[in-house]
């Protein structure tokens, strides 16, 4: 196999990749993918990502729990927010949830549209992640959800990891590998310093999110792959 | 003065930043930027750079030295190719000159449009357009031609370079900056042998322009800033 393992650093730089016959590995550390990791191997049954708030709302009959926040704060009459740690075993398992997430939402929408495959990755399950694509004889995009289609750092770092673990399987690399897993190797021993420099940093402190942002930097706590069937994701079987 | 550095990696990018008030600093280091920035520091008048290789016929009239390639070799006819070393003292002093350059113009004429100001960067005028971006009342945003709207290492070193210089002087950074500068200190000490990482470099080998290459790496060989103005780039008055 002559593989190629290619880093799409924004949504924004998707339509430049031919992704047919690839698998598109979505990542929104803060928190989308995260959360979604978490919730997933706590048991929940499918986590429907939505772009807006109003787009939870057609879901609410169906008796599904619904995750929305606005500035940081749960939304009234939803169930619980973005963070990791609303997804526990005692409220998520064999439920579905709707979640909230713009940018997330968005490149595994844009994703969707031509991917052969599209699955979830976030440091929670990083190792798993990499163990399966190892093993399938496909090309493999690294999707940066990032933010408003800007770069962002913690992204691009989890897309450093891959690259680290799967060197050896892959033959042909873009010039943004090089550069995600440079950057991952200078900060792994130390993510959460590493995206003190991000412009990020000063949002995340004025959110009051640091135990989430901890949190989603922990590297394989999580077996789950979440897979995109349709409007849901899913766990994939292994 | 509370100025913000901004690094955009790729032209697909640009419609994402607000440089009405900003000095863009246009980043094509392999080959066009560089060679622009010889071309005028060894007396160039002018340098008009097109898209097209057809785009110069409109100039043979005129008297101006054109200077195009095709898969590496001078286009039969014109004067000479995109190498940095037909931009001899000899050759260009005092004269106007076409170069066809496919990033480096789209990224040029995308930001001419809504820019301040769009200026020419490269390593061999690093120190010249850092001291000279310092004093300007201006924020500044690097913009990285790379390659057909892809990220490439080349012109993201660059970008790291200069912001390493002008860290102490702007307040506001972007996540890009940190990425480009961290990637700039990882490779400072041996840029080519960095490059070598890159998906480029097996084209750059069959191009056959390796030294063309370590030119383009010099630091601070010119003192000149190429400012475009019009059609036009001509040196700015320092």
């Amino acid at each position: 196999m002559s593989r190629t393992i290619e880093v799409c650093l924004t949504p924004a730089l998707l339509h430049l990749y031919n992704i047919e016959n690839s698998i598109v590995v979505v990542i929104d550390i803060l928190r989308a993918t995260s959360s979604i990791t978490y919730g997933m191997d706590n048991g929940a049954e499918a986590i429907i990502p939505v772009a807006q708030v109003e787009d939870c709302l057609a879901y609410a009959e169906k008796g599904y729990l619904l995750a929305a926040e606005r500035n940081g704060e749960v939304v009234v009459g939803y169930d619980f927010g973005n963070s990791p740690f609303s997804y526990t075993k005692e409220k998520v398992a064999s439920k579905t949830i709707v979640l909230t997430t713009t940018n997330g939402t968005k490149a595994m929408h844009m994703a969707q549209e031509r991917a052969h495959q599209v699955v979830v990755g976030s440091f929670l399950n990083l190792t798993s992640l990499c163990n399966w694509l190892k093993v399938q004889d496909k090309d493999v995009l690294l999707l940066c959800a990032g933010w408003k289609d800007k770069f962002n750092l913690e992204d691009t770092l989890f897309a450093g990891a891959v690259v680290n673990v799967l060197r050896k399987d892959f033959v042909h690399f873009d010039d943004a590998c090089v550069a995600a897993e440079d950057m991952y190797v200078l900060a792994k021993d130390d993510l959460r310093g590493y995206l003190k420099k991000s412009s990020h940093n000063h949002r995340l402190e004025q959110l009051n999110i640091e135990e989430d942002v901890k949190f989603c930097l922990k590297v394989d706590m999580c077996k789950v792959i979440p897979v995109l069937e349709g409007e849901r994701l899913i766990p994939l079987m292994l």
